[in-house]
């Protein structure tokens, strides 16, 4: 395997590491997480994730106990249990059944290589979504965004924040408000660290508080990213998401989800197939990292704590592909079925 | 003054006590708050809360400030701190000047009797709004909420929660989807704590995954109170409740404001008016309360956190006041001055 590097994930030729992203913005740890097993305990404790990361991450797992001398078997084992780590995010679907595709007799190579790809490839994706994305900003504009949709969720710059970004990085003057995002906290914890890192100046709040925001004008664009997208464009993102949508939509506020082609599921109709992960009531009791625990709410009161929820694709203003912007009429009109043979950066 | 007892205030006929709120749902610590300026603490600690509970406890806080010996110009002094307690709640400002009011030559006996009327009226405000409300009940019904609205919040069994509580108690079968209520958590540690002490079924969820079960159909009813209502019907409630007002309309919810007339501010012609309390960012940037305190974020990151927010009266299905129901429709036709003299229960 090659050096590989990004915000996440590293690759040093013979070992790959995660960074525990559930000890951030407080420490940062690296983890060995080579052996696939210990990825699918690091993928469900979302000390990695992030749709696009976590579908490089199972690829890199796979490739890495192939070069530790695996058999296809012990490959193909491996690969089921990475595929059920977590269900919703459908890039890790994909990602490992690239890799299942890939097994050839000369094992190891064959692996190595397709890993490689798919690392590059999602590196690639997030640049063709930041320069589609970006000239949808203007100086002056304040953008909302929910989650962690940046350099800690994907091999490259990032989806939703990775248009923001390269936006900056041009010039543009930009203001973004970021959704604390309960229960995980993704957007307080990895989102501000990441826009602190980056100079770029935002705001957090509480995510009941983005609809203030919008009625006072403050927020021209709401940018997500997504977990998985039917093929009629609706769209499973963290919880909240939802919620934001029909905020932006009551509010006249354009709302974008800015995904990889490697998130759309052309086998999923609509967004009433896509799984949902549903996780333990605990984590809506309270609040765990590496900040410490604190439960403040009874250990049996009964909770609803669904990872993700669905927008459907007529809240959509457009979908900001790799492969061009999608907007909603396009989207209503002719689902996403017809972008399978475009390339990416076709825009 | 004689013996008064609500579920978050006590007054054994020579001291006043406070339910500290903040330390519910793990300890029941009952503080000292007879002295006015440690119930301003009190208040802007929130230790007490609730729109009619602080106006009812600074009441009684003057009372006892004149009990003790004070006289008239102590107590004038002592009120306009309490006043000032905080900005939004208006019923403060009213319990305030009804005391201010009441001062007379025979200072003890006379601010003694006002603050016994203030509490007793609170008790018999929160039954007419529970008979008034109850109604709209049936058996089945799930029922969203926002913070707290219950006996910690008022004198007596609470305004939207107490609707809930009489509908549950004459029979209705109800569950109650409770919004955690972030940043101060009041939903997650206080409401959760009532609706177990009843009996009644609930589940807790994160603030953004009510449009989820509105979406699902398992809301059949959003219930929230209010902090200050404008003369046109406009709203002020804790932070959350317009995004909730959003949702209820997106998914043709009923949504139902649930508050005593001691909450009407006919002196502010709409919500644009109405003081908005800004609270520390440090609110924002973790938990505080007997369970702990944790930073999840930067403690220098930027953050926006205004304690309530303000929902037009054009999105109310009705406001359930103490003086009956009011529709939409007549609201917005002829706001509420005209029910200034109307009595409580006239329904």
């Amino acid at each position: 395997m090659k050096p590989l590097e990004s915000l996440g994930l590293r690759h040093d030729g013979r070992r790959l590491w995660i960074l525990d992203q559930t000890q951030l913005p407080d420490r940062e740890v690296w983890l060995d997480a080579g052996d696939p097993d210990a990825m699918v305990t690091h993928i469900q404790q979302l000390r990695v994730r992030g749709a696009p990361l976590i579908g490089v991450a199972a690829a890199l797992s796979l490739a890495w106990l192939a070069e530790q001398g695996a058999g296809a078997d012990a490959v193909r084992a491996a690969a089921a249990r990475l595929r059920a780590a977590r269900p919703t995010a459908v890039n890790l679907m994909l990602a490992v059944d690239r890799m299942l595709g890939a097994i050839a007799p000369d094992l190891a190579p064959a692996l190595t290589a397709e890993a490689e790809r798919i690392f590059d490839e999602d590196v690639r994706l997030c640049e063709s979504m930041a320069a589609a994305g970006a000239a949808l900003l203007q100086s002056g504009d304040s953008v909302l965004t929910h989650c962690n949709t940046g350099g800690l969720a994907t091999a490259g710059i990032g989806t939703a924040l990775g248009v923001v970004r390269r936006a900056f990085e041009h010039g543009v003057r930009l203001h973004v408000y970021v959704d604390e995002t309960r229960p995980l906290l993704q957007g307080a914890r990895l989102t501000t660290w990441e826009l602190g890192r980056l100079g770029i100046p935002y705001t957090l709040i509480a995510d009941s508080m983005a609809p203030i925001l919008m009625r006072e004008g403050k927020v021209q664009r709401v940018l997500v990213g997504a977990d998985r997208i039917a093929r009629n464009g609706d769209v499973a993102n963290k919880v909240g998401t939802y919620a934001l949508a029909i905020s932006a939509r009551h509010h006249d506020v354009p709302f974008h989800v800015v995904a990889p082609w490697t998130t759309v599921d052309l086998a999923c109709p609509d967004g009433g197939r896509i799984p949902i992960e549903q996780r333990a009531a605990a984590e809506v009791h309270g609040a765990t990292g590496s900040f410490g625990a604190v439960r403040w709410s009874d250990e049996a009161a009964p909770a609803f704590n669904p990872a993700f929820d669905v927008t459907p694709a007529a809240m959509l203003t457009s979908l900001v592909l790799d492969r061009g912007i999608v907007p909603r009429d396009a989207l209503l009109a002719d689902g996403l079925a017809r972008l399978a043979h475009r390339a990416p950066s076709a825009l």
